[in-house]
């Protein structure tokens, strides 16, 4: 697999409107730096629409979602789509209240993004309108596994068909499909849920993929998952004595930083299911 | 002294609603992370309620309040009591300004948190309406020392019992009591004043470790207390020689991540009075 | 050049309101602290103006404004100028929205802050209103060079002189001019650029500059300048092997909290144009 999505998304430089929660919106911006992409965050109504219009590529991201920022949503989503522009979806939290779901679903429905990335529980909540979502994680019982990988690759694989997005589901394995082809990602380290907003990033750094990959979609989403992945790794060896959750987070980003094309092509574990 | 408290929240993982400043929320979650809790951030009057039922304990910090927050402090904090829920109450900034005081004596009169903890300045602002807080510090007039130890325990004890919460005073040293009890502990390092939110982030592990300790409030309170201490002075011990208060910011959060019980038991300076 | 800003700034210790934006807000209050100033984030209405009287200046940032954040903007920034306080104004992406634009724009007229400072293409928009501001950096048509280094001195020198405001540009090179006077500085590295926030956390020091040097506010402006730029090149060379730009973030930082007089003096390049 030709793991040049780093290069694409440095050479292009997009900058990537994000609408997203305050939690972990340094990192995003950060991470988005890293990779050589540019962030812009504004999510006033009086503004979204014109913020998107001049940006190359939107990311939506409901974790502290409120009654002024969802209508911003909205708005700038449908112009992102007017303008051709690729729209991710990142619906925190979706099943653990009512206005999460709701949104969640409305965006979904009526923005029609490009991509959704979520864990399989917030997937769940979307498709069939019960994931067990405890909090912003999944749920262990929702979890994808050797043993329900299949059926889980159908159940993910249906619902991209159904809403014409393209799904990124993030967990100990990673699915990514568009509705007929499916890959499953073996990335990534288990202690990055110990990093609050390592899926945020993600979505953001989905979204500057999308725009500098167009014509091949799926596999620049299953590339940059596996980015994200194998920045949890390269970060996670070289971790030192005291250093924890606060040292993690630092080097996940500075590992997107320096990855080198060779690193990734090196490290990424993509399977086409 | 048990020092289980570490223990005790990573086995319970509990999730813990925070509705709290957008200045330190992300060193919040991760801090929560730390010690193996989980953090869910929602501040929207249209969930604020649901979100807390869905977690085991809420930390309301007014840090950066504003029109629509207040709100939903309110609603969560009366929907937790009702669940029997811990609250705890950060009174940022209490007596900087009318806004401030008025927002934490309502939530204090009308919540009943199961703690307030805050600097002296705040809790004197919440006790007899007048404290001398200096934008968000404490004022050195008001700080508690060897030499006015005895009759600050006193003035806190007092208003503990009468307002029926558990209070934690924190500075140079900090005072933990529930009305008849008084504990003093000594840790920490004056340098943690050089580092935002960590009094943000001792409030949330707070809300976590009454989560798991509801049979004996008082000494967890005291012990989550320390162990921030002996986080702050941990991490002191590992600075280098060219880093500051950000590098600081970073051990603290991972010298909680990596503390084990014997460290804490071997660090942790509490004294009942 | 007496490079004394350091310490006139760690003997005044000033408390510093806020109103900035939530992306970079936690490096703001952490930058502050470095230096020894001590920051208060408050953005309510109800609430803005009481904190501005407590403080001793104030930055107004429109990185995320809103509906409910401007109002307070207005309202801290007259009461500031009310009281003799110094305000800084930084645009953040005047240009790139027609909110942002008139927003800013409504500041500098209404308000009229002490200093603005702001990338180039921010300050060609507020001074004749036709930036070419990409998101919220600024365009390579608009920098400042060596080669238009004299054109773009008078330009900014014209525009400080007639909204009689302090105007910091920086860059490449810094500008700083109080309309008659004219300083570059030649610090800092491009690297910079892929930290978020390093020009937002430059305008809150201003402020504090500001506060301790009111008889040569132009001088304590431009070594400030220089110090963020130092401080850029001192954390990039304590840089290890692994390290990206968010390890840089926190080496920023750190170098601000370390740094001495000497270190400045030996390293700010200022020149009078």
């Amino acid at each position: 697999m030709n793991s040049s999505i780093i290069e694409k998304i440095r050479l292009a430089a997009p900058l990537i409107h994000c609408i997203t929660n305050y939690v972990t919106v340094n990192d995003v911006a950060n991470v988005l730096l890293a990779i050589g992409a540019r962030p812009v965050m504004a999510d006033d109504p009086e503004e979204a629409e014109e913020i998107t219009a001049l940006s190359a590529g939107l990311c939506l991201n409901i974790g502290t979602l409120n009654a002024r920022t969802i209508p911003s949503m909205h708005a700038a989503g449908k112009r992102a789509r007017d303008l051709g522009h690729p729209v991710v979806l990142d619906p925190v939290g979706a099943g653990a209240s009512k206005l999460r779901t709701e949104t969640a679903i409305r965006l979904l429905d009526e923005v029609h993004p490009t991509l959704v990335r979520g864990n399989i529980s917030e997937i769940r909540t979307l498709a069939v309108g019960t994931g067990t979502t405890s909090g912003v994680d999944a749920d262990a019982a929702d979890a994808v596994t050797e043993e329900n990988l299949s059926a889980s690759a159908d159940f993910v694989c249906a619902f991209a068909a159904r809403t014409g997005a393209l799904v990124a589901v993030t967990g100990a394995i990673d699915l990514v499909t568009d509705g007929s082809s499916c890959y499953a990602v073996r990335n990534g380290r288990s202690e990055m849920g110990r990093v609050t907003g390592t899926g945020c990033q993600l979505s953001a750094l989905l979204a500057a993929a999308l725009v500098t990959a167009p014509s091949d979609p799926i596999v620049a989403v299953a590339e940059t998952v596996a980015l994200m992945g194998v920045a949890g790794e390269l970060a996670w060896d070289r971790m030192g004595e005291h250093d924890g959750n606060a040292s993690y987070r630092t080097r996940i980003i500075d590992s997107i930083y320096c990855m080198t094309d060779e690193e990734l092509a090196a490290h990424a574990s993509i399977t086409k299911l």
